[in-house]
């Protein structure tokens, strides 16, 4: 049997930085005279968010979210002293240690929140400044109508806060047509009237795509730095994408006909065939919904130039694919690959977002950073 | 606003030693002479090898199943020198020295990996032993129908192998009344008898419930010690949780009728509400597919001693929960808890399978081992 020099059976995911860094301007060139921030919670959505931070450092960004303070820790050690951090979550009363320590900013979605952070920073020198977020309209984390009066009129404690940025969140800027987009946009320029000086932000990916009114002085994309697509018109999005699965080819077998190939023999041969075990399953990311079964094929990997059905279930660590009609040449260690260009067609497939498949990517795959 | 004493919005995942060590226990039980092994790859299915790997060595296990090299690395290290750990993905090139530094022992698939492992212990004092895999009907991994025939007669090969164990694996074995059960065990016995000194393995979680004939040496359950359910009676395996997802509660607000809820607004409001926003979304292994939509309320979070509704859009980091008809006192850094004795019923609501769900979960939790 040929075989690749050498491989590992461990899965790969390379995450192409070139792409990521072309990702960025791309975005940049959409947004006028604003300035770029970057959304890099999750572990950059689950492509490690110490070497992308860097990457996105390198590319010019200097200010980034995350979720929480300990993610917001490991990015400050891999950025250095000079980006702001913002910490999405805002800070919570076991994680004000890592605020200061790491200079991270909470962005304060509550009167509860600020009150806290005022006080935790009493005695503190130089404590890191805040952002402002308002719930404008999705009813999720966010300072609520309610509470708007008192921001805005309580001077010492905005003073307090020392304030550097008013930020708000889109529900549903994927959809250039809905309601809401116009709505959260009149309201936060209501709200953000109450303190004038502040810089502004509202728009994540989606909104970049709204347009010019919804940019204001700082966007903070996630998703499209990535390469995933957002909007109901993905082929208006010019982002690359960024990521691919590669799964070793780890043996190749024949089938009988009438045999049936996985888990709960879910797929019937009806022919003699050919499969590849490839090294890759659902703990690598790999949906079981991109199972292929007597009832459907559901998707296809790449394999050298051509494309080859996936048949039978998903497993934990492997992934079976048919190769009967393959015209290539199939050696063991050569590299089956997902997602990459296939990441929207594949994450419908799953049932899932491209958000969700692509947070799922970095769990157990040795990651591979290429420029290319 | 009242709240817990202190909290960090980081979720946690807590895994509970003492049912993991009870489950263990309950299917010894049901095994008569037989060995107990462990599947504990991918990361104990997501669960932490390391501590999970001390637990049950602590609980009497010697013998442990991972799929690559770079796992039995890790386990090798947080288990010691005594046990036996086995790589499913056998050996590939790349990984000879780590199987040789952690004396790991491959689980042969192929006369490929078969001549390659000899070829590498050649001049390697005491090589690590190795198991044959036969592949006798689930058409993934494993030594073919037409390769058997070489590893029966070739005695210097088998010399050479140093077999310790000779296994199978199961397609079918959640359907008791699936014929490839038996057509897979009639198998088995006729390839093992070409190997009549060997120890043989052939059941996983689902073998063990298939009854005695299906035990041979040595078992080798994964899911079942980890508390999921895997027949289609579940109600007769007596295994019990393991894993729960603690979402601490960041904000709680009022929601009035006719707004809506989260991304793509797609929960409306129909009457003023109460809604508590935890911080835990699929960026931490809880599926978009348990939304709460217009169309459908899919699942609930346990919050002390009662139940309420997801409703909106499981985000990257939170999720949002109807406490309007809530009984109980909710406090800033309460616990909302998903799994547990809801994981087959909510992987179900996700369309995914239990498996593929706690894989998911132990990415950006903390890990908290309980033992109660």
């Amino acid at each position: 049997m040929a075989r690749a020099r050498t491989y590992s059976s461990r899965p790969v995911l390379t995450v192409n930085l070139t792409a990521l860094a072309d990702n960025y301007q791309y975005l940049a060139s959409l947004i006028g005279g604003a300035r770029m921030a970057a959304s890099i919670k999750a572990d950059a959505y689950g492509l490690g968010s110490d070497v992308v931070g860097r990457a996105l450092y390198g590319a010019g960004c200097r200010t980034f979210f995350v979720a929480h303070a300990g993610e917001g820790k490991l990015l400050r050690t891999a950025i250095g002293a000079k980006a702001s951090i913002y910490v999405l979550s805002g800070n919570t009363p076991q994680d004000t240690a890592i605020f200061f320590g790491s200079k991270l900013k909470p962005v304060i979605n509550s009167l509860t929140q600020a009150r806290d952070w005022v006080k935790a920073i009493k005695d503190v020198n130089h404590p890191p400044r805040t952002a402002l977020h308002f719930d404008t309209g999705i009813n999720r984390l966010g300072i609520p109508n309610e509470e708007v009066d008192v921001f805005a009129n309580d001077k010492a404690l905005i003073e307090a806060l020392d304030v550097d940025l008013v930020m708000s969140h889109l529900a549903c800027a994927g959809d250039r047509e809905h309601p809401l987009n116009a709505q959260q946009l009149g309201k936060f320029k209501m709200i953000s009237a109450l303190m004038p000086m502040v810089p502004l932000s509202l728009a994540n990916t989606g909104g970049i795509y709204l347009g010019a009114e919804y940019h204001f002085k700082l966007v903070r994309p996630g998703i499209g730095l990535y390469g995933g697509k957002v909007t109901n018109t993905p082929d208006t999005e010019g982002v690359k994408p960024v990521v691919e699965l590669h799964a070793p080819v780890l043996q190749i077998k024949t089938v009988k006909k009438g045999e049936t190939i996985g888990y709960n023999a879910s797929f019937t041969a009806l022919k003699d065939m050919k499969i590849a075990i490839v090294s890759a399953g659902y703990a690598d990311g790999l949906p079981v919904n991109l199972s292929g079964s007597d009832k459907r094929i559901v998707t296809s990997a790449r394999l050298g130039k051509h494309r080859v059905p996936v048949v039978g279930r998903v497993s934990m660590d492997y992934t079976i694919l048919d190769i009967t009609n393959y015209k290539g040449f199939v050696e063991l260690g050569g590299k089956a690959v997902f997602f990459g260009e296939d990441l929207e067609a594949q994450s419908a497939h799953s049932q899932m977002i491209n958000y969700e498949v692509m947070t799922h990517l970095g769990a157990r795959c040795r990651k591979i950073y290429v420029n290319e």
